[in-house]
């Protein structure tokens, strides 16, 4: 049997505050491992799943990285050829940290790279966002999207896949605390009013208007003042005890801007340089401690590799 | 009599499609012009007005013009001073275009002029918003920011000014056309709807963040995906007569978008050329003349210089 080959996908903070279902940066960590190796045995297969406690199917059309992968195979015409991936789940399921999508991203990596990468990555984003879509039930890459390709992604358009990445000022870093706590994206989705007021549906686009600004002239004060959610951030905070304190605990640290990563229930922070995300990390978890929350810390750089051949 | 100064303030495009409230540019042309000159007798004083028909007042806290200038002589302690200007509008009322902006600015430059200078464009800002606001009611800077300092100006917060440049690709033309129809700003505000779906938020959102991108990156394809406004437009135009066909001329031209301009009439495009932005802008005309409307067509670049002295 061969060694075969190993992808590393990361994890990813979506909705970014002002960037609610358009914005998403990747982690440098946690976040999910396939060793795949090419077999006599026609087909694909999942060997092996660790770090799912069960959780996760072996069906290649009901697993979210075997179905992104059968998708590649199929797109490139390799049908016939055999392949065995093995699954490690290397970060929290509904963390609000992309862990299915780091899964459907791996899937569809770890494919092409046993094809000899028939595809670039930015080819690979419609299958892995499929994968992704099992799990969810929408196609949407606003975790695929930074997960595969890295960096900060503007994500304009699901549907046509309209991505663009945005450049990060350097120094710029987050800090991403995971409370023990579970939030089922459904019901994140079904606490949102259908509806907003023409006000903050204003205020939140000149936001996130200022914070791409911000980006690209590494302007970190206009970062701050426009890395503020008045849209989805106070419908959904109610559903992370601490909520609040926690921010307030980030801001006081001197963060950029602290919000919920994704539907939650992780938050995180940004940060102009290492102290201050370290800094804030901590204050943040004390927090939760306090509190009788357990939690996991990850700082992290914006990750601009994204998914990687290891 | 000394001859005095003279400056101008030209027009502005504002909303901008997805930028409603937060995004406004510069023509190089129509605009107000205002001559002012020391006097030796005390206090501002409105010497004469030409192309307002009468519409506009002489006292100084009620004309926009004078308002502003006041506001800064004020500010820099200069009340003993005695100044006379003469206001030259040359551009229409209620047309979408910034009317009442121009001259404001023109009010706080001529003022800033003939003290020698000593406020910066930026400084200004806030005096001439607050002239706009004589005439619209709002502390608005939307037109007011870019008729002053000039290019695509982002508006991230009115209440502090929150103002930034945003660059433009070179080629970049507007076509502008001013149907003679009456719109009056009220009404224009009051046939809005307070809410707006989720859905539509996201996609303004989406589309904002975009169209910065698009202009940073000088992404042409990426401004026309923009360039789309799914809030505002669609209540607006209805008091615009033959707006979407003027609309499926300019894009059938080739613009880049198309939209309202302000609170309209006026409807703008951008294109990626002078050739297209002028077939579009005889195209737009052509259906407005066909349906016995007469108009006026403006092409401009950005103008990236905003208010000068001449």
């Amino acid at each position: 049997m061969n060694a075969g080959l190993k992808v590393f996908a990361p994890a990813s903070v979506a909705n970014v505050a002002c960037g609610y279902d358009v914005l998403g940066f990747a982690l440098n960590k946690p976040g999910d491992e396939i060793i795949g190796r090419l077999s006599d045995q026609k087909g694909l297969r999942i060997t092996k799943i660790t770090g799912a406690k069960g959780k996760l199917p072996y069906e290649i059309e009901k697993n979210t990285a075997s179905f992104a992968a059968q998708r590649v195979i199929e797109h490139v015409g390799a049908n016939g050829i055999g392949i065995e991936m093995e699954i490690h789940k290397k970060m929290p399921f509904s963390s609000g940290l992309g862990s299915s999508s780091a899964s459907a991203v791996a899937g569809a990596m770890i494919a092409n790279e046993l094809l000899k990468r028939p595809l670039t990555k930015r080819e690979l984003l419609h299958f892995a966002v499929l994968g992704e879509q099992v799990a969810d039930g929408a196609y949407h890459a606003d975790n695929v999207a930074p997960s595969l390709m890295g960096g900060m992604i503007l994500i304009r358009d699901n549907t046509t896949l309209d991505v663009h990445r945005i450049p990060t000022p350097k120094g710029l870093y987050a800090s991403v605390v995971h409370p023990q706590i579970k939030i089922r994206t459904q019901d994140a989705r079904a606490i949102l009013s259908d509806t907003v007021s023409l006000k903050n549906a204003v205020e939140q686009t000149g936001n996130i208007a200022a914070l791409v600004v911000g980006m690209f002239n590494s302007n970190f004060d206009l970062i701050g003042r426009a890395l503020n959610d008045v849209i989805i951030e106070p419908q959904r905070a109610q559903l992370i005890p601490n909520f609040y304190q926690v921010k307030e605990a980030a801001l006081e640290a001197g963060v950029l801007g602290c919000s919920i990563s994704g539907a939650g229930p992780s938050i995180f922070a940004l940060s102009a340089n290492s102290f201050i995300a370290e800094k804030a990390g901590a204050a943040m978890q004390k927090v939760f401690f306090d509190n009788g929350v357990d939690n996991t810390l990850f700082i992290s750089t914006i990750n601009n590799e994204g998914a990687i051949l290891l």
